[in-house]
């Protein structure tokens, strides 16, 4: 293995792990649960569950690797913050779709090489990327990483 | 730069910047706003400076970087929950420690060459790391990454 192929797995493993933990507590939560806030007038799980969903579903555009598959998560879950009265998708269908998303996301890594990581993400033009071609792929792996981790920490207080 | 060079600039800037946002923080709060809790019951944000300042001082053996700086803040912030009475160093100290070992860490992984940091971590033997070559520095470094994330993202549920 080329020593940059092996940093791109390492960021691969650490994504992957992070989804893994996810997914396991949002297949297994009851729907009552799902309707718990991680602290008083914050947002719900299942908020935190499409809204996770939206983020993960808009990198595919971003890295390069086609179409979103849930565009219409974004007004809900993106635009909007929970509680507002929108009428959210019914648990069944998000869970689908985080699986989805995230399956779907995760053998489109693989087709990536090594190399094509460290090129820029679609959201840079090609001449910010000239300027910092620290704003790649990578980076954006990196950064979702950091995202659903940070949701999870809340997540968690919701459960103990 | 290498094409690895650049990976590993990548991983050090997601935990530059994680560091960074929780610094900004941790030195403006009051002493009386660090000991709000992020949740009800839950971790005093004083407990997690001094839980976080613990495992990010813990990096420097892990990463082969030297000894810890402050050893003695594992048997207040990581061996035990909050609030079970132990007596907490002052917060000026928590924050002086904070300051030091994220400084002394950032310099040091200026040190490391994008290979050293693809080599093993110093809680892995040799033996397990020649099973699974992506149990290395960068590893260590993207998990420490996504701890911060995950008690940020708590951390930020008692600053709104």
């Amino acid at each position: 293995m080329t020593s940059n192929k092996l940093s791109v797995q390492v960021a691969i493993n650490s994504w992957r792990l992070a989804v893994e933990r996810a997914s396991k507590i949002f297949s297994s939560l009851t729907e009552g649960e799902l309707l718990k806030e991680v602290a008083p007038g914050k947002n719900r799980l299942i908020y935190l569950l499409g809204h996770l969903t939206a983020i993960h579903d808009a990198m595919f555009p971003i890295l390069g690797l086609g179409d979103r598959l849930h565009p219409e998560l974004d007004a809900i879950f993106v635009s909007s913050p929970d509680k507002t009265g929108a009428q959210l998708p019914a648990v069944e269908e998000l869970r689908k779709y985080w699986d989805e998303v995230n399956g779907k996301l995760l053998s489109q890594f693989a087709t990536l090489s090594a190399d094509e990581w460290l090129q820029r993400h679609y959201a840079m033009s090609e001449e910010d990327y000239a300027k910092d071609p620290t704003r790649n792929r990578l980076a954006v792996l990196l950064s979702r990483t950091n995202h659903m981790s940070y949701h999870w920490g809340q997540i968690t207080l919701a459960l103990k």
